[in-house]
């Protein structure tokens, strides 16, 4: 589990790690601030934190109270290099789903008058 | 960790199951020759199988002995529609080194003439 790709991977499987990235996206925030929308303590928010500063996916700033955090999105281009390899297969099964759909829309249409007689 | 998309990054964040997906870009595949590049005893490949077909991005064939596991990349999607949000942020990183690399360069070379006199 320590390879760089893996690393991120992880620190993206959790919904608060994931709403605390979607947040920075708007601009640099405080851990308190950080906080506020999750009902969380400030200990338990700050352990996602260090999860997704350990995965480089966010960087603190130096002031000693302040700290803000903000967005660090250069795992996340690797997470996507990987994925995006398999984006045949995804189109593959929608195009098979839409040629399944087209032919049952089909089936249910009345069919031309020569097949009707 | 229980949403769908915690579950495929989660299951995307080990090294064999990546291996093991890319695999099978290449075709169905069954446990016994899945085993083979990764020097893993056959319950441990099952146990990643396990949760890569928990995470939906395998299924098995239903013949008794055969069943062998094919590449379902539909989770996958998702995970690339939730990163692809983020592109703008690594994009603009790019640029800004970049542009420091090119001002590094520029600084490196001999100035025009009349800077130097």
């Amino acid at each position: 589990m320590s390879d760089r790709l893996s690393t991120t991977f992880s620190a993206l499987a959790d919904p608060t790690r994931r709403a605390i990235l979607a947040r920075l996206a708007s601009g640099e925030a405080t851990v308190t601030e950080l906080a506020e929308p999750f009902e969380m303590s400030l200990p338990a928010v700050s352990k996602h934190l260090k999860v997704l500063q350990r995965a480089g996916l966010i960087a603190r700033g130096r002031e000693a109270q302040w700290r803000p955090c903000r967005l660090e999105a250069a795992p996340l281009q690797d997470a996507a290099d990987w994925i995006e390899h398999y984006r045949r297969f995804w189109e593959e099964s929608l195009d098979r789903l839409d040629a399944y759909l087209k032919e049952v829309q089909a089936a249910k249409k009345p069919g031309p008058k020569k097949s009707r007689r």
